[in-house]
């Protein structure tokens, strides 16, 4: 299968690129390479040090025998995408070519306005190039379990069966979005729902968890193979932000209460899922979604696990709670389905422990490159609007 | 009360300006004057003749004996945004500066991308400088009734309360807009919600059925208080179309079968209730949601009430139904809430018939300038991307 993967640069992009190409799709992408800007803007860099595009081509060369197919082109330009998908012809697309982060979109005014008109435009143009090019084509969009916050019911997989005042009706589940990022995931979601419904397209939204590793398998040989691995407060998540500070003897930090509830999977389960997704593509006009993840983790526990795991190694950490940067619940209900990839063939790769153990092992050459930019590690974005750090709570149990 | 309105130049804002001053308030207003070129752009024009800002402003000053200051300005840069709101301290924002046109939103990649980006940067624009400039003004943002699209069930008002697998939650009601534009509002209703969760400010949003009219009362006065009336594909809503139909002897032209169902309000009941919510204003931190239009009809009903009432003032007409242009339901279920905006005193101040019977008498002086752009009247954009004008059908009998 032709497979372009917009975003290709990224921690996703990157690992799917190659992780395709094992399974013999021919592959090709594009990326602008904000994500390393934007993680230069917050501060920080990758914890693995990770190769120019020239040197990630070349190896992917020398790795699979094949070129990968590159435009280095920012995917708001739609005569851009228009010449890609004429050049390319793709059978699928994948857009990870998105800003994915909460405290970034929360920054300022034009940060909130950059995030949401850039996820929004790169879609459009995306859905445009399908439906004059390539109309068969299949989408798979990376959403985020974030688009449902944390409703007091259960969340279904994107849409339920209600009754309400004695009729019944099938409709989207309401998104409860807590940043202007999730929200940009809830427009880009409804776009598409309304895309394939007017133009026949067939796409599946991914409605991820937080996905946590360093590595897939094969990256191994070549450490111009290796994926950013992010720990700065706008792009690192959960568990790839404690593993680093776990190496670097940083107090483990969860915001808050840190008793929220989400659901997590491995990179390796990440790529794993967006291939099933690829190889068992919606119908005509579907518009399907898969809530992506593998189980569902208190922070707090995960925290736990990675101190546990770290001591193994001889590492000593401490769990330091937070204040809560966010304006968002700490202690609420929380349970989604996540059945549908599970019916595709989806088999979980390793458990969290396992998984957490690789990671940390991966992330320990690599101490001195996040030791000098630890500052990073520590919010100063609050969702009120301040910029001013957040400081550490006296101890766990004072604010449980 | 300080009122500031975004859009002041268009259908609703200059009304809106005129009404708010003549009950006491201090009004200002911005426009780019974006509305003038886009029906420019669709070949046509507005069926009254509008006068320029100058005039109007003239106009204003002779009525009420009181400038309205007035910024021609685009509301997509925040540095204006913010100099507009720390000059006039508004107590209350109305945001009437979006483009409000379904076919305008549908025709091309540019289109859609400008009709979304414009609508979510000019609300971000605005919900920041709230934040840091006016934290305590009320937001009246003008939405759709089309946002909810028309779902197998009824319509609450913005929200609903379900059981869902045993648990109970009080959730937005799901939208289902069909187009572009609609969906836009959607982007920018869940936007205002999250302001008003994180930021405690205070909204409105008003959903807003088809609204339709000439005029408001006292504009009777001086021709330069005229607000501007489209007919054409893009601008023209279905009454106000219809109307300028009848006055120049074309038929009157539902789409497809003609069954669709809308709420819709005279021009005059929407001054009423956009006032209402201004005076009556959302809490600290509420956001809250108004669904407002006078009565559900029935489009092929509509075009009977129009022309029969014609029919009294020697004008006769025939309907003939257009092939519809559109992806959507022509036949479906339709119920919903309007209480709200009752609750708070609104008092419908004509019926259908005799609203129409006002439209038709005020734009028979205006016959020669609907002629002359008459062929702007049937739409050639079509939701599957063609640009193709629209045939007449048989019979509404061959279709029914």
């Amino acid at each position: 299968m032709k497979i372009f993967i917009a975003g290709v640069d990224g921690y996703l992009g990157w690992s799917l690129a190659q992780h395709l190409s094992s399974r013999g799709h021919e592959v090709a992408g594009a990326d602008a390479f904000f994500r390393r800007s934007w993680v230069h803007e917050m501060g920080s860099r990758s914890a693995t040090p990770i190769a120019s595009m020239p040197e990630r081509l070349q190896a992917f060369r020398s790795r699979f025998g094949r070129e990968m197919t590159f435009w280095e082109t920012d995917l708001r330009d739609y005569a851009v995408v228009e010449e890609i998908f004429r050049d390319f012809q793709p059978d699928a697309v994948v857009h990870l070519g998105e800003c994915p982060s909460v405290p970034y979109s929360m920054m300022d005014v034009n940060h909130s306005v950059f995030v949401q008109t850039n996820n929004i435009v790169t879609t459009f143009n995306l859905l445009y190039a399908m439906r004059d090019i390539r109309p068969n084509a299949h989408l798979v969009k990376l959403g985020t379990m974030g688009e449902y916050g944390t409703p007091d019911v259960e969340i279904p997989e994107g849409f339920f069966e209600i009754e309400f005042r004695g009729r019944r009706a099938r409709l989207p589940f309401p998104r409860l979005a807590s940043s202007w990022y999730h929200w940009s995931k809830v427009h880009g979601s409804n776009n598409i729902m309304f895309a394939c419904k007017i133009w026949g397209l067939r796409a599946t939204d991914v409605m991820q968890g937080v996905v946590f590793g360093t590595r897939i398998d094969g990256t191994e040989r070549d450490h111009r193979l290796l994926t950013r691995v992010d720990f700065d407060q706008a792009f690192g998540t959960a568990i790839n932000r404690f593993c680093c500070q776990a190496v670097i003897g940083h107090p483990l930090t969860p915001f808050g209460k840190g008793h929220q509830r989400r659901g997590f999977l491995p990179l390796r389960d990440s790529m794993q899922c967006l291939t099933l997704a690829l190889e068992k593509p919606a119908a005509a006009g579907e518009y399907r979604v898969f809530n992506q993840f593998q189980e569902v983790h208190d922070v707090t526990d995960l925290a736990c696990t990675v101190q546990r795991v770290a001591e193994t190694l001889g590492l000593s950490v401490r769990i330091q709670n937070l204040e809560n940067p966010r304006a968002e619940a700490e202690d609420h209900y929380y349970k989604a389905d996540h059945q549908h990839l599970f019916d595709l063939g989806y088999q979980p790769a390793h458990d969290v422990e396992t998984e957490v153990g690789i990671m940390l092992q991966d992330l320990l050459p690599f101490r001195e490159r996040i030791l000098e930019k630890q500052k990073a590690l520590i919010p100063n974005i609050r969702w009120d609007g301040r910029r001013e750090s957040v400081s550490f709570l006296q101890s766990r149990t004072a604010v449980a």
